[in-house]
């Protein structure tokens, strides 16, 4: 019996999506290779599974630089012995804030596609290159409600996240009857996690009980997405708080 | 302990995606209305479920006709004795024929429209004037591709679909917030049953190995719809077999 | 030297989008056949039109009735001595009200979908019957933003136009190849017109200077898709006032 | 009595969509600032346009470079005397190619984002932060029904056009109310133009008459969108021709 290994790219705080993504597949008795720029956050995801019982570790990867997805995947594809190459990967690196479009710098914007979009071709990519050829896998990218609606003050997320649904789109068009499964995740609403509570901890009081996406079962819909058999799949589904206006 | 009650409309044969979903439903611990237009084919159903050790009872109804829609509920919502009202309502009436637009009689596009849409605003205001009073539940639409997308031969489903898929999102905006869930489930492609098969089996054979939708895991998937925690709702999502082109 | 003709279902007040439309096709060398319910309107609008030099006469119609449709192709397919077969047509009827989903009538339900769809595909399908034999012609469907988005309260409204542009997107998939230029306009926004202005005059007054639809403005853009040649046809195109939020 | 001032970003052969705006503009009465890479290609539709009597000038830019385009805005804002700041703006550099996805570098899928996307945004930004104060002005960006759905061979391009059109959107919410008309048009099908005539011949005659985007065609097109009132403005419009299948 081998263990089957998943990849989650963009894991930060303990309580953030990435995080959640990864217990919840060490849950499923995946071995998760946890991906993300701070070694030192990535270690406490990993100790936390650890002590779970789950089985993880940290490669700390900045996934706009491809030596550094590269490696990712090398690790990935030859986990070491009792393990079977990955399989299940996520690209769910990210960032979002409002900006005035008239004074935005030519840096921050390419900043967010870098962060937003490319990041997820480099991970695409290898995810294609190498699972591909085994004939199976999931690839999921987690994407915005802003890929499907430009607003005033988002021009740089919404750019970034439009073009990642359309390369996920490109990807599942041609990858999918080769046996890879490629879904998109339309996240609409703020998630329930440090970042918003650290920064706007007013914003999360307002929202009350389950006002915000709860990253845990965001997490049960990514691993429901990886459990479909290909007879059903899912190319792209939103998720949002049952209060969320859309 | 109460069992909770599940309303699924549009049961036809065993091997067809309204019986799956009834019987995921009474896997998942539901008392199961099953409710279509064949009472023989409805017992059937029914007769499975019972003797897998689930429960269920058929309801003959015309989901066209609001009296049936209404008597329905009515049952729904008084199941009987240790059961608790419908929180679950699956709306899955439909038909699909390519046909000549130019010789296309007012009849016809207009019983489309009845089976495709019109039951399902019967069905649709019926589980909101029911459930939203109890701040809870869940509502799916089966859907179609033809929602998204008019193509030739097409135009009464299409129609239809679009209508029914514009009704639903109507319905997530406003009910949303009130704790009813309401989902559309876009089917892209042939569905693995009994219709394709016996009118079209050369197609199914040409298909190949999970070329066409699978009923139980397409079953799956609205059983994971319903099991949303409200902090994070899909209101839409696809589900073609991986070797569809879309 | 012959006059072409065009068709315009959906005529009322002078002050509307439908009457509008008639004067701009009439200064551009139409003879028009102006359609809709009201006999009385219908002559006010053509004897405006001939006191300005043009050609028109005023077809009573309600389309939502096949034969009072097909009487209507069959006049302007036969126009008289001098006028061409028409080879413009437009199907303008409509009407929107916000009502609340949870106590909508069938009835009322099935009205929306009469006049906001069924029209439709009576003109439609007719414009298909006459014009593909000829091999050129245009027929626009004057549609809603509710078609591309369910708003709570809009229900019937969003079921109905939604199955329009669908059916109107099946129309020109099948028929854009055989020469017959189909498009669907979606307006966004209220019209300056006599409906609004006598129903809400506070809501006109509120907008300010174009904050509503001019129907001169909506028709000109009518009348450019008309004249674009087949090497570039607009399918689908939106029209907002300036200020409209979306 | 003024002359109003357009600036039209992404010129390139004569037989090409931005050759085409530029005269379409002159005929218009417009001063043209006919920008794009090579020098001497501008130069041949400024003669052609002056030998016709209009007004033009070459201004030689690279629309991916910042400090180019603020230069050839600071010439579009202050284009000499008798002249108006420019208030028609089109951003229509790109380029399309097929390219397999698992063998794509990292520097052409940024190649093709810098000339698809970031081009539109250094465009775009600047005329917004030019026009904006002025209360007026048309924006218009040439976009790609690769905005719309990816497809295999063309995710690099599909996430280049997808941005620009998501950052369209964003302006056109934010700045509308402002008084500057910001559209996308959605370019389906190939462009009747040199680079298609000497790169595929041979997909040029297959296609028969009419059977590309004629450029005098699309540049209409652009024209009506300019001269809408406010009072009807179009976000959005596709171009296709007759017998392209969508």
């Amino acid at each position: 019996m081998t263990t089957p290994t998943a990849i989650v790219v963009g894991v930060g705080a303990e309580r953030g999506l990435g995080a959640a993504l990864c217990r919840r597949f060490a849950q499923g008795g995946y071995h998760v290779l946890a991906a993300g720029r701070t070694g030192a956050r990535l270690e406490q995801v990993v100790a936390a599974i650890q002590a779970a019982g789950g089985s993880a570790e940290a490669v700390p990867t900045d996934a706009t630089r491809e030596a550094e997805v590269l490696r990712l995947f090398d690790r990935g594809m030859a986990p070491g012995e009792g393990r079977a190459p990955a399989d299940l990967v996520v690209s769910n690196a990210g960032n979002n804030q409002r900006l005035d479009f008239r004074t935005l710098s030519v840096e921050t914007f390419e900043e967010f596609w870098r962060v937003g979009c490319l990041s997820g071709f480099l991970v695409g990519r290898e995810a294609a290159r190498r699972l591909v050829p085994l004939g199976r896998g999931t690839v999921i990218f987690t994407g915005a409600s802003a890929s499907l609606r430009g607003k005033p003050g988002f021009a740089q997320f919404a750019a970034a996240k439009a073009g990642l649904r359309a390369m996920a789109q490109s990807m599942a068009r041609e990858y999918g009857p080769l046996g890879l499964h490629v879904a998109h995740v339309v996240i609409d609403g703020g998630i329930d996690g440090e970042r918003l509570r650290s920064r706007r901890p007013e914003a999360v009081a307002e929202r009350g009980e389950d006002g915000l996406l709860g990253i845990e079962a965001i997490a049960e819909t990514y691993w429901h997405i990886h459990r479909q058999p290909r007879s059903a799949w899912t190319q792209e589904l939103d998720l949002r708080p049952f209060k969320e206006s859309f």
